[in-house]
């Protein structure tokens, strides 16, 4: 395993105090990092995430150097000092963020970057080699332009916020603070607007923007188009995984998760804490009710009530859904059935 | 609402005028912007796309502070000016163009730029920051390259196309004029084209090139991969969404619409005016004949004739796919049912 | 037909040594190139790959002004000079190589790169305009990181890999010998890592990186995930098409090829010589076994034993998805027989 240097060390007690968790064994045992139970070394911390295999993982834990685990709450006894949680994930992050701290850049303006002399980069912030900042652009405190992003003219970028490499943030797009924003993804690409005229496609000018609220985190290689008249919006504490496409005039609520390869029609909305699992699209103009979760695959077809859990293309309710398709394994069969049953009732018929 | 800036105001009768439509109402009132009609300040026009719902949209109005409304023909009275026309969008297109006219970068070459001393550059085209064009690449009159866009080797750039930051048109590639080539997009990727040699994948080298005619509009991620031996070719007026991946040798007709995240494998042929809804696939080496359309998430897996409005996988008229999806939702119940008949039927036989 | 120039010659008979294959007719012909059959000029080779329609391209041949044909060792007589193989595609291949050898750049460290002078690039290594390579990363002898290529913090590239413009390759990511990563993909973007707590989703800092080992070709806009604890590795010898999505702490092996707009879940296991085809999706901590094929738009919902041919979704036998593919068209007048049937039934039941 390869992983970025780690040179701080913890003890057990002092992370069960970060993380709200209590400490089962040597609450003194010195940490210097995280890894899983295959490759930690002597000193190394390592992480047990659920009860579905205990078996296995005692036995795995048997032959793992690792100095202690996160584990659930209920967990076992597993042979070494462990920190236990409700929410073992939680006590993870806890200790990543303490081993693996955010390095800032240590330069502000990178020699190699453009930034305009009409744009307004905070002494905080950072702007990476080779990165553009055009004029009207502001950048505020603390945020990270990495190399070769590009700012647009009259885009502003919150505090803390962390862009990475070659992403394009378009003309006018706002992005709030503590967002992260993920290589190559691009905010605020015209949307696809057309109308036929004299047999060719005329193209409608999109003047809107984008509006990505605060903490929001949008993967690598994402599309987020700009309104055509207004605003297309993603929603505080959204989280979007890679190459997922969102389409002009779409509105996201909050605290929404968005898997991989999803494609969003236009002026979808989805409410707030609504999941999409991978690869699943949207037509456009649907609503998508507050805590919904869509599973892989399932196409948006019509409007959706709150808290539901559905899939497939047209949506139905999940359960629904997998019955047909456990049903679809008998069709073949239940035609021949059904052709043998004309038969014989022919038959009784003749009789 | 946050939009671009604007300065410029016009009558609605000046608008009509340019639009080939008809004024009901005040046409000396003067517009300065265009906003939706809950967005729309003092001034500014709005926009009603179709009949679907009046009622509501009247309700909308009689709210707005909008001083003008652009509607279908044949609209009921709104109950303030408007501009009449068959196709409202066409208004609306004039009315954006007028309220945001493209701004040109006040550069011609910017200095941070790197143009090769053998590339041609037209003097009335412009370089942006960080940008990089080749040798022997030429880019052509009033054509904007973006920052941090790529211009490669003997690629050629036509008039009056804008590219868009971060945007790779690598190698012998040629883009017509009046394109629009979105953020990151790659033009003339390597063909995915390989054969198996002594237990390993041998990458047959992709020596063609891609040719993108005119007045076509490219999304953000898309790619486009060169030929192997000739060029991959999109036809003039043709519109693709974002993230819609085009392999090697494909021919796509004269405007296409190509909707977000299609695929199409190679050599597939999509004649004129052909539409392919979001997240559809083709296999390779298929013909789609002109005017067709397939519906969102179909797959085409063998020739379609002209004309056809088709869907699913494997692809069938629109109306049985339809059919057979509605079909789908009785199949548990018609298990059942027919495991009864038998029953019923094995009693008859019994008795 | 526009295509690289090509000034080199070769004899058929000198292309049948280097391609180990057998000449039929005149082996002294001198060939300047490679097209095809339509577009072939005097001199220039064209291409039969295999004997689906002998007889249209025979015509072809006739109207060709090609000088020679590479074809199927069992090919009838083509009419023209031959260079015969059990795998013509091999041939072509040497004469592809043959024509258009790679041209590497002129320069080692273009100016206007920039390198950190804490990274080491082989003196043989050529970094192009706008590049950036970071401090502490590696550049092996012969490698070609194009304009506009990002090298982040610690990252190393192997001997004669070839980084194509807008690559982003980010921090303490390792990528093998003799690759190609074609433009704007992304290797070691952050996987998509969260937890639930206070109403909100926490982000689970992702600390493993990408190890991309030797002779793996990776496509335009591809995203590659950054192991959470451990690497995300993609195995020798792999062939990944465009717009491919593979997750955290993925694990590939050798041989694979996926084709475009694939998407593989976090945890997910490939062995060696397995083909995802287009648009496939994978569930997480699934394991595919050797030398499986998934049909194109399948999703690999649970493990997979090696050799297996499967499709549909949830996955199933190939042939049996085809099975139901077929069934389902019968559904919708199944569902009004079985009605027929009941009536009849019942008619009998009531007599």
């Amino acid at each position: 395993m390869i992983q970025k240097q780690q040179s701080r060390t913890i003890s057990l007690h002092d992370l069960a105090r970060l993380a709200e968790g209590r400490v089962v064994g040597d609450g003194s045992v010195l940490l210097s990092g995280v890894a899983s139970a295959h490759d930690a070394g002597p000193g190394q911390l390592t992480f047990l995430s659920g009860a579905k295999n205990y078996a296995a993982y005692l036995e795995l834990l048997k032959n793992s150097k690792a100095a202690a685990v996160i584990a659930p709450e209920d967990a076992p006894e597993l042979g070494l000092p462990s920190l236990r949680l409700k929410n073992p994930y939680f006590g993870l992050v806890k200790a990543l963020n303490f081993f693996f701290p955010f390095e800032r850049p240590d330069y502000s303006l990178h020699p190699t970057a453009f930034v305009s002399e009409h744009a307004e980069v905070d002494s905080t912030a950072s702007v990476g080699p080779q990165a553009v900042v055009e004029e009207g652009a502001i950048v505020e405190a603390g945020a990270v332009i990495s190399a070769h992003a590009y700012i647009g003219r009259n885009a502003r970028i919150g505090q803390n916020t962390l862009v990475h490499p070659g992403v394009r943030i378009l003309a006018d797009c706002i992005v709030g603070n503590n967002c992260i924003i993920h290589a190559n993804a691009v905010i605020g690409s015209d949307g696809f607007g057309f109308t036929p005229h004299q047999g060719r496609q005329l193209k409608v000018p999109q003047v809107g923007n984008v509006v990505v609220e605060d903490d929001v985190e949008i993967g690598a290689c994402v599309t987020v188009d700009r309104g055509a008249l207004v605003s297309t919006v993603i929603g505080a504490g959204t989280k979007i995984d890679n190459m997922v496409h969102i389409a002009h005039n779409v509105q996201i609520g909050k605290n929404c998760v968005i898997v991989a390869q999803v494609g969003i029609s236009g002026s979808t909305i989805l409410e707030d804490e609504v999941t999409l699992a991978g690869q699943v699209g949207t037509v456009g103009h649907v609503r998508v009710g507050k805590g919904t979760t869509v599973a892989a695959r399932g196409v948006v077809t019509s409007d959706v009530a709150p808290g539901s859990f559905v899939s497939g293309f047209p949506l139905k309710p999940h359960s629904e859904e997998r019955k047909i398709l456990a049903s679809l394994r008998k069709l073949p069969d239940l035609i021949k059935k059904v052709r043998e049953l004309e038969k014989m009732l022919e038959g009784n018929e003749n009789k």
